[in-house]
């Protein structure tokens, strides 16, 4: 698929050996105008410097660049972490002759490692030399760590597709309940305000990167940031089918890219949904859900091509949540293998279809109206391969 | 270590097949006498057959015998199960001629099979036929799934060592935050009330079972029972030198089985030790251990010898306890790797230090006094090869 870049966005990448050797590992993104500007970050208590930098320019409304990078998180790293960062941001707005307030740093990569600036400055020169020379999918390709394909994907709307969305994103490891090291940057130009666009931005977040799990941690660095910098001229206001259409457009991007984290989740070998319905609150629903999203004996099952729905049920049973067993539906992939208190005994039927890629597991509490749905994968000897030697 | 048995406790074996051929898989634990009973079980709201006919006969005060088996753990069985496992019990009730009420079954497997009463009847022949043929060690061995070595322990108190315990269990996957499918029997020729006993159980399961995890996964079946028969004859009374070493004995009987449990974990390499302290609670203290402990990426990284304590950092950051970053403090055996706020950059002293098997990770909130210690495993592929082969 082609990639359309809404208009006044420019893009440039470069390598700063900040881990990565001979790879793109910084990137910029540039909206020729002060864009407005919304964001939603982790909830780990513990945020990277460059989430704590982001979080407070953002209050303004207002930003004109974001700078990523892979290797190096610049979490853990005090305020000497906060410092290098600044070091970075203010010196890439001089270059840019830009407010120094209205860039953005995101980061992603190892934990409590100070960022090497110098290196890091070095690429800003080249970012700016070469802005304009990279398309997005040169930016989603450096920001990848364990990520094994890049991440991007847009949506147009309104009057000869006169808006565009656009989306570039990164996964892999650590995507957990709310979100993951997870950095996500998505571009419009749409004219919005940055309060309208928040309000859309977190909807969205809410029913895709929020509802996506593979290991359950939580990343210090989870960021998903918006700009919409007007270029369109086509204004989006409350109350208007385009607000309706803008809505509906950033939902289906950010469960897009929110489905290629989790299908390209490390070792990753199956796509796993997990619905719940009958809860007595949509909450209930979303925490049984994720207990077995989470859990590690689903999990390897699964990897396993093993029925072992038992599992799932013990899973439910320690969510937290109010269950009754004598209540409790479970189907796979349309099979029903526990009515109501009763095993089926089918699980032989299911041994061919759990060979399949996509599984779907559907649990029925019949307790009440309450639904949720959360995207997971399988856990596999490759995902502990990996995450034993991310570091080293 | 030559292990003893308390008086007037009498054993069997035998070979039922109900899913492993050729091995023990029942198991038969006899008190000459009604004794005295006290039980802590699963919290997981879906909870096992077997599990739901202890909590009910144990209210008596009063039990003599326990019937367990591998192979099939009877939970998600419905009324079936239920009805299955009374059969075997008021069956060898009546073989032994005593109360159908005293007999408390137990039950380890997978779930959602119902169980192959026949099979278990004629192993109940067996197992009454052949009383008191038995060592402790082999009922350790037959209900063990896929544990590696049997567990067993005993502790001696009183004059002339007059007053033993011993403890048998089971444990390898699903150990977790509340137990696991974890099977205990600990028989005791105290005499002692059931309350009073209940009271000195529940502490010990409180710093021990319930202090350990490997995958985070509650079990169904998770049971600890304790009979106590009175047989030497030594009365145990509270507020007396001998309850404090009842106490005492027991704790130290329940800790060494649950690290028996934790260091095999399935596809455990390292056994680690999770300290927390300055916490605001104990509770608190416990919350942030278990984030740590149950965190996969902390696990996956003690597997790879990894030194990456930003994993750990991120996971006292999403625990849910509010902590602050710039007083947190993180030791890995003994070397001072995040101080409040700083990353201290010792991270390379650790290589050869986590090669080690015995890990311990302190992190010191430096909030107030409240401190907690959960032992658990790392997580290897093994792990995996095992979880995802389970019931096929």
């Amino acid at each position: 698929m082609d990639i359309v870049s809404p208009e006044g966005f420019f893009y440039s990448v470069a390598k700063a050996g900040i881990k990565y050797q001979d790879r793109y590992d910084v990137a910029l993104i540039y909206s020729k105008k002060p864009a407005q500007v919304a964001g939603v970050f982790t909830t780990n208590q513990i945020k990277a410097a460059p989430v704590k930098i982001c979080m407070k320019r953002i209050r303004s409304g207002q930003a004109q660049a974001l700078i990523l990078n892979s290797g190096n998180a610049n979490a853990c790293t005090g305020q000497k972490g906060i410092e290098d960062a600044l070091k970075i941001t203010d010196y890439l707005a001089e270059k840019l002759n830009i407010n120094k307030e209205h860039v953005l740093p995101l980061s992603t990569g190892v934990i409590g490692v100070h960022l090497p600036v110098e290196k890091i400055i070095k690429g800003v020169d080249e970012l700016v030399n070469r802005l304009g020379n990279a398309q997005p999918i040169q930016v989603a390709e450096a920001i990848m760590t364990t990520d094994t394909f890049p991440k991007l994907t847009y949506r147009q709307i309104g009057e000869d597709t006169a808006v565009t969305i656009l989306g570039i994103c990164k996964g892999a490891g650590m995507i957990c309940p709310n979100m993951a090291t997870m950095l996500c940057a998505i571009v419009t130009d749409a004219k919005i305000s940055s309060d309208l666009m928040k309000e859309a931005l977190r909807d969205a977040v809410a029913q895709s990167f929020n509802s996506i799990t593979v290991d359950g941690d939580m990343s210090t660095n989870d960021t998903v940031l918006m700009l919409a910098n007007g270029e369109s001229d086509v204004k989006i206001e409350r109350k208007t089918t385009l607000w309706k259409q803008f809505k509906g457009a950033l939902n289906e991007l950010c469960i897009e890219l929110s489905k290629m984290i989790v299908k390209d989740g490390e070792g990753a070998t199956k796509f796993i949904t997990v619905n719940v319905k009958g809860a007595k609150t949509a909450q209930d629903a979303k925490r049984v859900a994720r207990a077995v999203a989470n859990s590690l004996l689903v999990k390897t099952a699964f990897y396993g091509c093993d029925p072992n729905w038992g599992r799932v049920i013990a899973a439910v049973g320690y969510s937290g949540v109010a269950v009754k067993e004598e209540k409790i539906e479970i189907y796979i992939n349309g099979i029903c293998l526990f009515n109501r208190g009763f095993p089926t005994m089918r699980q032989e039927e299911l041994k061919e279809i759990l060979k399949e890629h996509e599984i779907e597991i559907l649990i029925n509490l019949n307790l009440g109206t309450g639904k949720a749905t959360v995207f997971t994968t399988d856990l596999s000897e490759e995902y502990v391969r990996i995450n034993s030697a991310y570091t080293t």
